[in-house]
C-alpha cells in the first residue's frame, strides 16, 4: 500500500476518480465519431456498435485522465462497464489502465473478483505479471471474500511478489448491502465485523513502509459510524471508500475513516466528477447529451468539467480531515 | 431453468462439464503449435504468448466439445482460466461459449460476478442481448450474492427478458467455505442458510414450467447433509454442484441434491473430465505433458479420454438417482 499512501502524500489528495463510462455520461457526439472507424475494424457485424462505443469510452476516459493527472493521486476503473461492451470493451479497460498508469496515476482496477483457490489463481493474474508482460496494468484489483480464505491468499501472494495491492469487500456502500453483511452473528457482532477480522488476518503478514497491509477492505461512505468504528477495529488495513457524491456519502460521514494523520483511507467519486459535465451543460444552449457539439468541444467540455469537480471534492475532503 | 431441464431429460445425464482449461492441462504439442500464428496476428510480442495460449485453449475445446455434445446437456466454462491470458483470452471464452452453443449445449458461463445495483446492471449484459447481437452466447451465469438484492436484481430482470438464468452462489465447495458462509447467527442457523432463503425470495416470481426458478443457487457437492437440507429448504431453487470428483464429491455425496424425480440439480466436472488424458498417457509411451505426439495425436488422446470420463460419470450419476 505503500505506493498509494505515497501517491496521496504527494498530492495531498485522498481521492480516486472512478472511471467508469456508461452511454449516458459519455456526449453524444464522441459515442457517433467511432462508427465508421469500428466498422473498418471489426468483422463481425454485431461488434460495430460495442467497437465503437469502447473506443468512444476509451476517448473520454483519456480526456478525463489528462485533466486530472496532475492532482489526484489515482483512478478506479471498472471493469463491469467495459465489460458490458464484451471483449472489446475488455481490451479498452486494458488501455484505460495503461494509459492512467503510464500517466502516473496509481490504478485500482474495480473487479471484485472471487472463487474457489485454483481458480482465484487464474483471476490472480490481474495482479501478477512483471511490468513488461503485463496486459492487465492495474495496480490493485477489488476482491470479494464470500468463499473464505482459500479464495483470498493467491490474490495475496500474488500482489506481495509484484508489490501490488488488493482490496476485498467488507461493507459495501449499497442499500441492500446489509441484507447479508448486516446479519446478526450468535456471539452479538454482525456478519461485517467478523469479515472484517477475517481480512485484517489475512493481511496481517504484509504490512508496508506506512504501517498498512497490501490487503485493504472495501467500507461504504454511506456507513458512517460503522466505518469510524472499522478504522478502530482494523488499525494495519487501509480503506477503499466507495459511495461519495452521487450514493449519498459526504466528506463528513467519511471524516472517521481516516487515521489520526490524516492517512488510511482513499474516498471514490465516479459519476460525480466523470458526469460533472452534464450539470454544466444544463445551464448552456446545448441539448442534455452534448448532441450539436463537435467532438472537440464535447472533450474540452468534458475535462474541463471533471477537473473542477476532481478540486472540489479534494478541498471538500481536506476541510475535513485530521 | 426450463431449456437446462430439458436438456438433461433428453440426455438422461444430470453433469455439466467444466471448460477450464490451464497450461497444465492442455498438451504441450497444442500449446505450442499456434505461437507463429499468434506473432503474425498480434502487434503488441507481450500478447504473442497469451494469444497462442488462448487459441491452444480454443481447438482443446472444440475437441471436448465435439466429443461429448451428444451426450451432455451442458458446459460450463470458467471465465477465469481465460481472463487470466487477458483480453485475447476473453475471446477465446467467448469462442468457446459460441461454439458450445452452436453444438447444441446449454452453456453455463462461470462468472461469479456481484456489484451494486448499477454496476451489476452493467455486468448483466453477459445475458441480456438478443441472440443476432450477443458477444457473449451464455445461457446461464453465476453470481456472488455478499451485496445483497440491488446486486442480483438486474441479474434477475436480464434473465427474465432473455428467458436465460442465474445461478447465485449459496455453499461452495472449497475447504475454506465456512469462514463466512458457516457462520452461526443469532437466530441458531448459518449465513449460508439465510442466503439461501434470500435467493429463494429473490427468484420466487420466476418459477418455470417444471417448477424451478430462473434464479439456481451454486451448492458445492462435498456438502452432502447440508445440500439435501438444503434441496428441502428450496424446492423452485435448482441447483448447480461443483465439487465432484476432483475436489472430492462422489454421487453418494450429491444424491440428496436432487429432488425425488430426480431433477433440481446439475453435478459439474472439470478437471476429471477435461483432464482425464492425462491419466490415461500414464500407462503408454508418452511424457506426460504429451510431447513428443503430434497435434492430432494429442487432441485425440484429449477427445477420447473425456468422452470416456464423462460417460462414466454419467452411469455413476445415473447409479444413485432415485
Amino acid at each position: 500500500m505503500d505506493q498509494l499512501i505515497e501517491a496521496i502524500q504527494r498530492t495531498q489528495n485522498p481521492s480516486i476518480i472512478g472511471l467508469d463510462p456508461t452511454d449516458a455520461l459519455v456526449p453524444e457526439p464522441l459515442l457517433k465519431a467511432f462508427v465508421q472507424e469500428a466498422a473498418e475494424n471489426v468483422d463481425d457485424p454485431a461488434e460495430v456498435a460495442p467497437a465503437a462505443r469502447a473506443m468512444a469510452y476509451y476517448q473520454f476516459n483519456c480526456a478525463i485522465i489528462d485533466a486530472i493527472a496532475d492532482i489526484v493521486p489515482a483512478v478506479k476503473p471498472q471493469i463491469a462497464m467495459y465489460e458490458a461492451l464484451g471483449p472489446t470493451g475488455i481490451d479498452v479497460y486494458t488501455m484505460t489502465c495503461e494509459y492512467a498508469h503510464d500517466q502516473g496515476l496509481y490504478v485500482l482496477g474495480d473487479i471484485k473478483r472471487g472463487d474457489i483457490g485454483s481458480t482465484a489463481m487464474a483471476y490472480a493474474q490481474h495482479i501478477s505479471q512483471p511490468t513488461d508482460d503485463d496486459v492487465w496494468h492495474e495496480d490493485a484489483i477489488t476482491v470479494n471474500p464470500y468463499l473464505g480464505s482459500d479464495g483470498i491468499e493467491p490474490f495475496v501472494e500474488a500482489a506481495a511478489a509484484t508489490h501490488k495491492d488488493v482490496f476485498a469487500l467488507v461493507r459495501t456502500s449499497n442499500p441492500s448491502s446489509s441484507q447479508i453483511q448486516g446479519l446478526k452473528l450468535a456471539d452479538g457482532s454482525q456478519v461485517y465485523e467478523r469479515v472484517a477480522d477475517l481480512v485484517s488476518d489475512w493481511g496481517a503478514d504484509h504490512i508496508g513502509t506506512h504501517g498498512y497491509s497490501l490487503l485493504g477492505a472495501v467500507v461504504g461512505a454511506t456507513h458512517a459510524e460503522q466505518g469510524a468504528a472499522l478504522r478502530e477495529r482494523m488499525p494495519h488495513t487501509f480503506f477503499l471508500v466507495p459511495g461519495y457524491g452521487a450514493q449519498g456519502g459526504t466528506a463528513a460521514m467519511v471524516r472517521g475513516m481516516f487515521d489520526r494523520n490524516g492517512s488510511g483511507a482513499i474516498v471514490n467519486s465516479s459519476r460525480g466528477v466523470i458526469g460533472a459535465w452534464q450539470k454544466a451543460i444544463a445551464h448552456a444552449d446545448h441539448s442534455p447529451d452534448g448532441a450539436g457539439m463537435s467532438v472537440q468541444q464535447a472533450l474540452e467540455l468534458v475535462s474541463t468539467n471533471a477537473r473542477q469537480a476532481a478540486i472540489t471534492m479534494r478541498d471538500d475532503l481536506r476541510a475535513v480531515m485530521p
